[in-house]
């Protein structure tokens, strides 16, 4: 385990890819309350909203009244999605929201078909349109995800050259366009994977590009997604998405039941025990994901806020 | 992850470690159609019940009716639980139950008084009784599982070498008595560990003993199960402790919600993706799952179950 990275960098998730999906309307001032409970726990770096249609995600229907009423904590970002290039538009003009120069692919065509309307080609050919709206607005872009990056529940498992030729071809996009990739995001966005799938990806992509920040957005579909961060830390990823007590499930029939995304404050405590830094207050997530948990109205699946923290026992000698 | 074992031994604890702590009695006739349907689906070894005090364990009161009506399957070992010499008198008259000379000791003083009125040095004293016992009845002792062995919710972290010591002292024992320890199971009986924790207690033990079968009793009390048996099995741990739907968690106030056992489908899913062989048919395990949780009567917390197999993936052409 010698090349465990010494600190890991958590990105919460919850308030945008957590609560899309939560049959209940979370009002903005519950919001709120969640995203400055995580932040105050020590999270740097919060996707607090997304700006997309409002039909399409009533959840996310607030995301200009949420950004202009957080009240932004020294040292953390407050980041949001979009889709398309009316959502970055939206998101600019909003004038609150931490901006982050990233382009996205999703690695299975039948996916990004079902989700985008646009084949894979499609989306590279815009890539450099996407470019130039960043370009006006004065961000830097130097980020790329790969959506279903392991495996896609309309397509198959990915085949891994796959991925390796579209951030090849996304790099060579912004070479030409006068910026450079330096922040990689990798999705597992069905849960799909499995640690010796990400130690190969990853070690693939690492071999190839050895200077690239990586990140790994989990769902914990099929409960492998602790276990992915951990395969995925020993391969040097620095970087998770995560959304404190696992929210993103799927209350709805046909997946009900199913897991969200990788739980923050589980995460969290895997870090903590093995000696890795993430300056996070793990019983302050805790309770930031309690919050959550009320503010949703049902169970949710994190471990840690269940099973309790170990904070009583650091204290005493036992430690071997 | 070259040092992957080929091949893993699921052993199905759901019907006794995860059912003792479930509020409903589940009936015996139930009981025998979950059985059944774990070792259809190609579970080799199964702990179906438990001889205790059944004032103490209600649902494990019926345990020598269960064993009388299993209808066993060839191949299939069907074992049991014991605490004290009356139980393994029990198991012994039964007549059904596939035995194991197996010793148990606890890392935990804290807790191995609380849970057995005993301590760890009067455990140790009666072990040679406990062997003579076995003997008497024609069963070789080979075997300790070690509980508590990761942390103690009475007593905080368990150091390594304690561990080490508990195993050489049993070693000793052993061969003061003419039988001599080949297997050995540790336990995280409270669900403290994280990987690197697994990965330097198991790594201790196989550097002093690289002849011992090592065998991992993992729960999720804090979402670190299958991270944990990833780790184990990269330090060569061959056999696993499980539960079908991750039976075993805790429905009572105090630690209401917490999880309990790994989940074994969610555990076989990881090692079919990675090519370690379980000779589980993880769809027909699902079904077992399914039907557990039909008869706990409430929502268990495994993932796959909800989450799906990707068996309808396989023979397709997506596969890198």
């Amino acid at each position: 385990m010698s090349d465990l990275p010494k600190s890991v960098k958590m990105i919460e998730v919850g308030p945008r890819d957590g609560l899309q999906i939560e049959p209940r309307i979370v009002p903005t001032g519950e919001k709120l309350r969640m995203i400055d409970a995580i932040a105050e726990a020590g999270v740097k770096e919060i996707e607090a909203g997304s700006f997309v249609n409002p039909k399409a995600v009533p959840q996310m229907a607030d995301a200009d009244e949420l950004f202009d009423k957080i009240e932004k904590k020294p040292g953390v970002r407050y980041r949001a999605l979009w889709l398309n290039p009316k959502g970055l538009e939206r998101a600019i003009e909003n004038g609150h929201v931490d901006m982050d120069g990233k382009l996205t692919i999703t690695a299975s065509e039948a996916f990004i078909k079902r989700n985008t309307n646009r084949s894979i080609d499609e989306t590279f050919a815009q890539m450099p349109d996407w470019i130039a709206q960043y370009r006006e607005a004065g961000i830097v872009v130097n980020s790329l995800g790969v959506m279903a990056a392991f495996g896609c529940n309309f397509e198959g498992y990915i085949p891994e050259d796959r991925v390796v030729r579209l951030v090849d071809r996304t790099m060579k996009i912004m070479d030409d366009h006068g910026c450079r990739l330096t922040y990689l995001s990798l999705a597992d966005t069905m849960g799909w994977g499995t640690p010796g799938q990400m130690k190969s990806l990853v070690g693939k992509i690492r071999h190839k590009w050895p200077d690239l920040t990586l990140k790994l957005h989990l769902h914990d579909t099929r409960g492998q997604a602790v276990a992915n961060a951990v395969a995925g830390m020993e391969m040097g990823v620095t970087e998770f998405d995560a959304s404190v007590g696992g929210l993103g499930g799927c209350p709805f029939a046909g997946h009900k039941g199913a897991a969200g995304n990788i739980c923050t404050e589980d995460l969290v405590f895997t870090c903590a025990e093995m000696g890795i830094e993430t300056g996070i207050d793990l019983d302050a997530l805790v309770e930031a994901a309690k919050l959550s948990e009320e503010f949703v109205g049902h169970p949710l699946p994190g471990k840690v806020m269940k099973g309790g923290t170990l904070t009583r026992f650091k204290s005493e000698a036992g430690r071997a």
